[in-house]
């Protein structure tokens, strides 16, 4: 579908701030070092789950240069999560998982902060320990939370659609399958860090690293017992957050240090603690079940994903509702039942991650399609294209989706890699290689509606008709700000020159959820559309009095506000802004956006979950070694449905990224447990893509479509980037070798197991 | 008339920021100091006319350490001034007083500065000084701006109101008399001061001590050809402004030296600097004419104003206008004619200070009005009750008074000294002093209209039901910030402690003009009640949806919104704002007010130039030593009318430090210049009041009166404070002594020889 041409939205710019994230010289939280700085450590309990019987921190509170000792008591409301508030900020009574922290402290230095923790003296008894999800919810299990009404299962979330026996006894074919996802660490380069000060007022400052400073803010004023007001929340450059930097571990800390000290207090994870006291991404048990007839029509699907939630609940109620609705794929599934259960055990706690549980379904629903394609003897393309959803079709919510490129998805993505006959892999010109393709396609939700999703924004069109933008959405590298300031230059008909962002501090700029649920363009390009649209009926009011013409007979076009037919009798832009700021008639205006949604039925999950939904079909050439095991991706064709692409190139910038990431989890991540013990808490250990392992060829392709909802049509890429890509790599490796990874990673070993060369489990 | 009692508002609270202030602890521009600062200095003129042959900046490039310099011809669009742009920002052809800037340059240390600025060498030719006003607008003088339509005359301001000849005839008594006033420099304790740096995106933040941030701001664009959006305005902490802070000459050196060195650089005046390179009062050459009937009448009145404005026109403008439109006094003057000229000449540039020309008429009106008191054998306070202005009638322009609390102040005012007889002083107790009692009465005007005034606000009320309030108003030391958290906190119904201001920062809040012409907490006060009615306005509907109930049934009380007449129906306003919040319907609105005005008819002085007018009337005791001439104040009584006092602390200490500065401005002041040269350019010199040299007692007296067009009723006090004090103190020395001081300060030698204890001029 050709779209018509708008200008500066569908063009590429750099983000304002690139050239100082590419020299280093943007300032991070740890480039602030106010003067009477301290250093804080936290004491976490290292073991997996006991009962804390005694604390005592004397030791360290005599400590020359330690300033301040935090033990949960201190907390005002010690408890918090997003949905159950079941998460203490220092444990009291007992620790859950190694990471827990139990008491925290600052000092005149890192080395006396930690020179302290090592002196506190905590007296535990240890507790059974539960780090299988299966056996946590079987009856008699050890309770992690002993008052949770459900036990060790946190919650259970359903889709109940159509008459599944009737589908399956349609079906020519039944095929069952269980896939098994792990571990993932987001593995940002700047480890969690946070800088709390008080100013004379007794108002705190709190400097974060974070995709969502609202919440860190409403978590440390809630907390601490603080009014709203009481708190500022200033964001620095953020390195990197894919769904970590998101919880207010470290903030509370440092804020009530300061309190208590009256001086700046810095808090910084260590890489070991990334890895042990941060979230991770859920690991999933997915049993896979569905019916087709002969001509590959799928009849009905049954899903049970079992998710390892960890110590605490976390956004483990998002990730197992999102899981559930996006599980059965971006097909026409006539009868669907779905059971996602999320479960606490003594592991790291799972929470937000990039992809929120689509990452892992996608995976197993994937690889699912390219076995039964392969069963019905038909092209892995062709069966997908014979049940794909399509613009007018029901999400599996029952919600209606109004725009859906997949269609045109899978086309460019196979066109991209050549797709042609499958079926057994080729030598390769060097001897014991083997090359095969692969495909996976997705469905995404945008703009969550279970939670309330705002985005708020002020528009000031200035003195000389540039225009100032205050938004509360983080860039945390993915290039947000260039994106709002090409909507707001495009709803005002200016230059992107002309617009400045105001942006990372709590301060300024209205109430945003974060840099969340791949939520920015679509609901924060909204907010600051509305806004701007509001501001800039000022501007045609007042050009209407000064041309004494009718308000809606005027339009921008050039710099100027004019007669529609008549560009003669005009104002210039700067001409209306100035005599509006003269007039008093400020053009200042606010705009919010948070999606209208239905609450979902909780025995049947119908309703309207999300604003709109996305779509991607990613397609792998990949070499096996016989001998190693070893694969190497030669090509990676990732074509996204994005709505209206804001800016192609910052697209293209997500779908690479979002790609080596989702290399990394098919093919390399998995922090390994051992009851309750992270065995690889390192990046020695535990391996993430650099530039050199992902795909030789890497090719993003943009797809567009006109969402109603999105701003100028557009609905985002950011988590979708991810998703499809360790599918499409794993049903290559089946396509070259014949093996199925059912496990992950597909390291060399899985490989060669899943050929048969090698026995045993990894 | 007794008011109804409301709550913040009437109420006295500290400022937020006052403990800070008491301790020192308040940052100031000059408490900034980033890495790699450079330090600026200014080469100027050093006489007072002259014309630029040569700039020879090459020594002072090549010296070490030396970072930048600047002559005129860098300066991108080189000329600025508030109504006349005819003020360069470095002079290129020609100087016109000492302080005129040639050359600005920047360096490592002050010492470096200082030192290149030495080694610049500039040819002149000096020309013919013009120091007198008179002298100055007869033909052939010498002229400062060749070009200018009106020679040295820089404008003239009328009022023609009435029949002035049959005013005269219709006069039993005709009382003429000339006052000369002479110049004050603010002599803020912290002198000018900014610090410019450039962002990575050459984005410019330029931090001041001033009172008019977004002048700045708009003045360093305009001059530097930059975009609005790309220049930035913090203010710190103001170390006093009185006028004095308000036009840009050192952010632009500041600004284009960051720009082309790529560091920060401050510039600061030296106090001397302060005396001869930045603006002072002007002094007013003031004739009075005026006829009365026996009885006390006032029939006519005729007044010619002649303003020293120094080289450049600056607010000159303003400062004629005011004095023309005030100069008559809060008087029924029925027939009246009022000449305002104002002059260049070659003196230092006179500009706005605090009184802006009233200051002056107030004191030549207000002793005429004492000497013809005594000519009628009428007592003062009297002759002034027969004459004062009520609600309702005609100012001077013919607008219409619509509050005046004039006849209360009065009464306070003398009952406080217990006004009795009048008509020569008493001997003290100790021998040759005598006392006497002093009268001065004043009107004044709030809210021009003549210029555009704008105010803007946002409003926003947190989750919690906090409110955060951005405004622009400066604080600069008059304690606006509380005033307008109280105005906030009324509208909403909240109490102050949940008010919190967001300001200092030109990218935060929408345009405010400006911490002058006391219009803060009229117009600032007005623009905040606006932005938080609109905020309450999402709290009520989303109450209304809440409670089922209509809109207009429901009303805020005691941190609920309630069913008026049913209080159960209630929810709490944390309650509802969360609401608000989560639906995204974010309670955030603007607010704006700019008063609405008739521009003045330029033959007649006729039409509506302000919002409202503020009343005052100040007695005071004096004892005068009959040897040395020495006049001690014992007390003076400061009665104003400022509408509803917001805070009624604010408005006493405000009433105080006006008075002692009034005290200054008629007792002690004058910069004394020869041929263009000021002669006293210092604080020992010069001497300004200290607590020990002010009146003995002093009695800030509030008169409450409900201004329709404040915001509850408040018109503000601000400058007033200042006026009546010195011809009250006058007045009571000719009541003493019988000494008319018809030239200002009145020193002890003016006061014996006024008294004809020694003659000559001083």
């Amino acid at each position: 579908m050709p779209l018509p041409s708008l200008h500066p939205v569908g063009a590429s710019f750099p983000r304002a701030n690139g050239a100082q994230l590419a020299a280093g010289s943007a300032a991070y939280v740890d480039d602030l070092r106010p003067a009477g700085l301290l250093f804080g450590a936290v004491l976490r309990a290292g073991r997996p789950h006991a009962r804390i019987l005694r604390i005592d921190t004397r030791r360290a509170e005599r400590l020359k240069g330690v300033a301040c000792v935090l033990t949960g008591h201190d907390i005002p409301v010690n408890a918090y999560g997003p949905l159950l508030q079941d998460q203490p900020v220092l444990c009291t009574d007992k620790v859950r998982y190694e990471g827990d922290p139990v008491v925290a402290l600052c000092a005149e230095s890192w080395a006396a902060a930690a020179e302290a923790a090592r002196l506190v003296r905590v007296e535990y008894e240890d507790l059974p320990v539960v780090s299988d999800p299966e056996e946590a919810i079987r009856p008699g299990s050890p309770l992690l939370h002993e008052a949770h009404p459900t036990g060790n299962l946190v919650l259970e979330w359903k889709i109940r659609r159509g008459n599944l026996d009737a589908g399956f006894a349609e079906a020519d074919l039944i095929v069952e399958e269980r896939y098994q996802s792990r571990t993932q660490e987001h593995a940002s380069i700047e480890t969690h860090i946070c800088m709390a000060e008080v100013d004379a007022n007794g108002r705190l400052a709190v400097h974060v690293s974070s995709q969502t400073p609202y919440q860190i803010r409403f978590n440390v004023s809630r907390v601490l017992k603080l009014p709203i007001a009481r708190v500022r929340v200033l964001s620095a450059s953020a390195g990197g957050g894919f769904g970590g930097k998101h919880e207010p571990m470290l903030e509370p800390l440092a804020a009530l240090c300061a309190l208590k000290t009256g001086r700046p207090v810095k808090f910084r994870m260590t890489r070991e603690e990334e890895f042990t006291a941060s979230t991770i991404r859920h690991s999933l048990a997915m049993d896979y079940k569905t019916g087709v007839t002969r001509d590959g029509r799928i009849t009905a699907r049954r899903l049970r994903l079992l998710l390892d939630g960890g110590a605490y609940c976390s956004y483990g109620e998002t990730t197992a509702s999102k899981a559930a609705l996006m599980g059965a794929g971006p097909y026409r599934v006539p009868n669907l039942h779905v059971d996602s259960l999320l479960t606490y055990t003594n592991n790291g706690i799972a929470g937000a991650v990039r992809g929120f549980g689509v990452t892992q379904t996608t995976y197993a629903c994937e690889c699912h399609m390219d076995t039964i394609a392969r069963r019905l003897e038909m092209d892995p393309l062709d069966f997908r294209r014979r049940n794909a959803m399509q613009a007018g079709d029901a999400a599996h919510s029952g919600d209606v989706i109004r725009s859906c490129g997949f269609a045109e998805a899978l086309d460019a993505a196979t066109r991209e890699v050549n797709w042609g006959a499958i079926g057994g892999g080729r030598t390769s010109p060097c001897g014991r290689k083997r090359r095969g393709r692969g495909l996976a396609a997705m469905i995404y939700p945008v703009g969550f509606t279970a939670a309330a999703n705002p985005s708020g924004a002020f528009a000031r069109v200035n003195e000389d008709a540039t225009l100032t933008i205050y938004t509360g959405c983080a860039d945390v590298g993915q290039g947000a700000h260039v994106i709002l300031r090409q909507i707001a230059a495009e709803e005002l008909g200016v230059d992107l020159e002309s617009v400045h962002i105001v942006t990372g501090d709590t301060d300024l700029a209205p109430l945003d959820l974060g840099s969340v649920a791949s939520r920015v363009t679509h609901i924060g390009g909204n907010a600051v559309r509305r806004a701007v649209a509001k501001a800039k009926g000022f501007l045609l009011r007042k050009a209407a009095q000064m041309i004494e013409a009718a308000e809606e007979d005027l339009e921008i076009a050039d710099g100027k506000i004019a007669v529609k037919g008549a560009p003669d009798r005009c104002r210039t832009l700067p001409e209306v802004a100035l005599k509006c700021h003269r007039d008093g008639e400020i053009p200042i205006a606010e705009g919010a956006y948070n999606p209208p949604g239905l609450h979902l039925d909780k025995t049947t999950g119908q309703g309207k979950p999300y604003d709109c939904y996305v779509f991607a079909a990613h397609a792998a050439e990949v070499e096996v070694d016989m001998d190693t095991g070893e694969c190497r991706v030669l090509q990676l064709a990732a074509a996204h449905d994005v709505g209206r692409a804001v800016n192609p190139m910052n697209v293209e910038g997500q779908i690479e990224g979002g790609s080596l990431q989702g290399y990394g989890f098919g093919m390399l991540e998995r922090i390994r447990y051992k009851g309750g013990i992270a065995q690889n808490p390192n990046l020695h250990d535990y391996l993430i893509p650099t530039a050199l392992d992902g795909p030789a060829r890497m090719k993003p392709i943009i797809v567009e479509t006109e969402e109603p909802t999105g701003p100028f049509g557009a609905k985002g890429v950011a988590e979708p980037a991810l998703n499809p890509t360790t599918p499409a790599i794993l049903n290559a490796i089946y396509d070259a070798v014949g093996a199925r990874i059912t496990d992950l990673p597909a390291t060399p070993e899985a490989v060669l197991r899943a050929m048969g060369m090698i026995n045993g489990r990894h």
